[in-house]
């Protein structure tokens, strides 16, 4: 296992705060050195188009072209055919924009033509002018539900038309028993150049959960360390479920909660500066710990926190 | 059969000159003496969307938002989607605006539903304040292709594509025979209230063909006068293979060559009133004719020629 400057790097990431370190590794590393495997179970088909919105966003990021102000969609992005489906009485709870619409259209024709997620994703981030690999974590589907207190939800169905209000008792992965890790997936984790697995600051049950879940039922484990970004800032996070999803998953929203449930799988935790006052009682857990600013407002903020992790990895 | 000026109209249409004499013919009658059955042979699926042109052209012309300049599609449409899906690498050839866009992604949906073709239209209209029956000539799919000097081709292949270069010797319908006319045909023909067929100025081969081709094996006919309105203005068309096709087809251009084509099936032809020389010798085949300005540009012009054409059918 090689541990010099010029190992490689594997980011699990969902579709916000990881997808935005995603840009930043993006921005440092050659394309050669880093991989990015990315959440599919929120995928879902809406209006017969298979929609894989944290790919999307990573793929989005990546191209430069990702509305940074609204953390979704394209930038620039138009709404003329979501305004004339709704005046046809079409579904308007989960909105496609015009330009984003091409990519779940494109994506349909490809795997429609036998090409798996994995080959369509190369293949339009190619398009996109992205030449570092984004991996689905596998070219079957797994779909999360969610087990809450309004009862057995789809993820978008929580996410978005019930904007993550129902409390989550707990996670399912539909399609888990027979799904394996993406073979890009698989070729990253067995690289022997592989430096350091990074797991982004995505929400642990939704977004790296499932991506852990596909990876331990095919007994594949990091040989190298494993660095985990806290999603927290101060004990809130940016936005989204994780912080209501903590507190009834696992009982308590903090770095310390995280860790153990990150137990036995990471080596190292950033968490923001704001938390630095966790370092002590994580330390005492047996992981590294890095307290810096984690909130990645620009391109120059994901860059400086890819820069932090990368060089806090390779000191470990 | 009625004859009184309260009988109802049944007027077949393509997507071009008889979708906007549809539009005149709306403007003039209620919503209860005007049906209008509308060619399916063009109807294809593309991206995986099902997409009906003569259908919509027509709906969008009596929802008033279809685009007059272009002569298809909708008013103000845009095209980010088709932008963006050209730069993915997908697929440029047949144009989908962003609106347009939503009435095919709605069709596939309900379809999807096991809903008719008929009852789909009739949906779709309605959400657009249309309230006269709009149907397509029959709810199986019958597929235009067309065997032309440059082998057999299918209908939006030749005419998008290719735009309608290659010489075309004949015209196949795939699926005819086990076609039906869709119930609300059946039903306007067997009416008996109705006073009037009347053939609108699309393309004989391609447009009113198909629909022809459908009551034909049907055994169905009308027993009312039919009365056609040439697609021709001084010899020439206004856009559209049609002079070619009757040129390659029947191997003359002209208002008896029209009338041949159509012998047996109509008793009345209107023709513009540059074409008024050619009165008698159609009138020698057993026609009544009028001769009057036909070309449509605009809604008084297409209100103007409904109204001479119900005149006339009124007086036959």
């Amino acid at each position: 296992m090689s541990r010099g400057s010029d190992g490689s790097v594997l980011l699990l990431s969902g579709g916000a705060g990881g997808a935005r370190l995603a840009a930043g590794f993006a921005d440092l590393l050659p394309a050669d050195k880093l991989t990015i495997a990315v959440n599919t179970g929120d995928d879902f088909v809406h209006l017969g188009l298979p929609i894989s919105p944290d790919v999307d966003s990573v793929v989005y990021w990546l191209a430069g072209i990702l509305d940074e102000q609204r953390g979704w969609g394209r930038a620039g992005e138009t709404w003329a055919f979501m305004e004339a489906l709704t005046s046809l009485g079409g579904p308007s709870w989960f909105r496609l924009g015009d330009k984003d619409l091409a990519m779940h259209v494109e994506r349909r024709r490809w795997l429609e033509n036998g090409e798996t997620l994995s080959e369509v994703t190369s293949r339009l981030s190619l398009a996109l002018g992205i030449t570092c690999p984004i991996v689905p974590m596998s070219d079957q589907p797994v779909a999360t539900r969610l087990d809450t207190d309004e009862g057995l939800l789809d993820f978008q169905d929580y996410f978005v038309a019930r904007q993550a209000r129902p409390n989550v008792r707990n996670v399912l992965l539909e399609g888990l028993e027979t799904a394996q890790p993406a073979p890009a997936l698989v070729a990253a984790l067995q690289d022997e150049n592989l430096d350091t697995v990074i797991i982004g600051p995505s929400n642990p049950f939704v977004s790296i959960g499932p991506i852990r879940a596909v990876l331990d039922r095919a007994k594949l484990r990091p040989s190298c360390p494993v660095i985990a970004v806290s999603p927290l800032f101060g004990g809130k996070a940016v936005k989204g479920p994780t912080v209501a999803m903590m507190q009834t998953m696992i009982g308590e929203v903090s770095n310390a909660a995280l860790a153990r449930h990150y137990a036995g799988w990471i080596d190292a935790l950033v968490i923001d500066a704001a938390d630095a006052r966790d370092e002590p009682s994580l330390e005492a857990l047996g992981l590294k710990v890095l307290a810096t600013p984690t909130l990645m407002s620009t391109a120059s903020d994901r860059r400086r926190l890819a820069a932090e992790v990368l060089a806090f990895a390779r000191n470990l």
